[in-house]
């Protein structure tokens, strides 16, 4: 049943700042990937707000990575007009950001529901009609714009795109020539319960997946936001999940993102780039 | 776009053991629906193991009680095949018990994945052989056999059937003559999320919704397990869930099923009651 999946290209790793967010700056985590040979690296903006986008554009060059993503625009959903023209100019001000990066995407998560709230149509409306405001701007910017569909739990606070099928539904409708303008983030510990996320993964495409972001589901969980694990420490298949990512021509970067309070955020930085190196042969 | 929705016959609702099952026995907990005007009960097995299921049968009939489900069969994933026959014979004794209390289904919770296990897609075959082996037992019985998907964050330890699609995927599979010996148990906790649920609820139809569990998702949530709210204290818009339901031809009760360590299971169960009958008319 189950052919052997190679390993994966080391040189296809990359860290989403969320990882080490506690104890280096910017700076050091450039300079850090540099030092461990991790290729890649995706800023959260809050990071990013410590160099500013030119300085860290600069630094990331100089020290030989590329930008595979920026962290994040979305958040569209809001109880007022105002409150959404704003997310609409924080989305705007993101993606100047991830063009001067020259970052491969910038990452959407798409807002819960409005304080107050039950109307999750409507909230998801909102995440349509702003996605469809800001397409135009992300196209000439050059910024490809990744829908990235947060796991179920999160649907009430963060994000009301909850499955690939769903995220893929709205590039259907804001891009159907698939131009590249506009597709998903795959992040696994979102997505690894899906019983379409073969079919879903294939249906994406090449073109329309722009972001593999990486961890582990831990056993138990004992925190809904912030105790993630190392890869190879939980139960997802994640292998699999790449030979079916690889599949469907996808052949960009392995972005690893772990928000861990009570772990990995507690450790050496520079312990957790290694481990993180290690584990990604099994991934 | 939204028609008015009427409230709900308060003479559906029913008691979920699980609500208050920290304060009071079944016996109590009978006796308590009687006293509140409560016309349903669904017992936890723990909780009828106090009583045996032959006096629970008699004392909620004298109650006047209807038994609108019992908690709960099912787990069949299993590390090994001895593992897999004692879930078998664990799920014969629930229908055995079922039977018994008269109640109207037998709800079943898929299990997750085996211990050290990342194979999600063995784990569901393991589901779906399991009802296979059980429903024709359950089907002589008279006890129709309800799936319970669970949210995704379940996944892993409590159950792999996650989306009201993929359990009635299986119905579809196991029955596909919809003969009413199996369906699915819709627990607006578990589906609100899902942006397919107004479909997948048309799709289940008047056969297969064998019970309908209300509470309510609070924000924020500070447990997976066991931080649900009370109707009305949460974002889920159960007007409208029930109205799909009932739009779908479903009659049958209203279960209230709260798992609340830090508040409602600390309350007097009494309270507990009034506050529900009251947040019903809500519902």
């Amino acid at each position: 049943m189950k052919g052997k999946i190679p390993p994966p290209d080391p040189g296809l790793l990359s860290l989403n700042t969320a990882t080490v967010r506690e104890r280096w700056s910017l700076r050091e985590m450039i300079q850090g990937c540099a030092r461990h040979g991790i290729r890649g690296i995706s800023p959260w903006r809050d990071k990013l707000a410590q160099l500013g986008a030119k300085e860290a554009a600069k630094l990331a060059r100089d020290n030989g990575l590329k930008v595979t993503g920026l962290c994040r625009g979305g958040m569209f959903p809001a109880a007022d007009r105002k409150g959404r023209l704003a997310a609409l100019d924080d989305n705007l001000r993101a993606i100047e950001d991830a063009a001067t990066l020259g970052a491969r995407c910038l990452v959407l998560v798409a807002g819960g529901l409005p304080a107050g709230s039950k109307d999750i149509a409507g909230a998801r409306a909102m995440v349509r009609d702003g996605i469809g405001e800001i397409l135009d701007h992300a196209r000439s910017a050059g910024v490809p714009l990744a829908i990235e569909p947060l796991h179920p739990m999160y649907c009430a606070d963060r994000a009301c795109v909850n499955t690939l099928a769903q995220a893929l539904d709205l590039c259907d409708a804001l891009n159907p020539k698939r131009s590249g303008a506009l597709g998903v983030a795959v992040d696994v510990y979102h997505v690894w319960w899906d019983p379409e996320l073969q079919a879903q993964i294939k249906r994406a495409g090449r073109k329309r997946i722009l972001a593999y972001h990486i961890c582990d589901w831990l056993v138990p969980t004992t925190d809904l936001l912030l105790d993630r694990g190392m890869m190879g420490d939980g139960v997802i298949d994640l292998k699999r999940i790449r030979s079916w990512v690889e599949g469907a021509g996808y052949r960009g970067f392995h972005e690893v993102e772990i928000f861990s309070r009570a772990n990995w955020w507690r450790r050496d930085p520079d312990e957790v780039l290694r481990i993180i190196k290690k584990r990604h042969r099994g991934c």
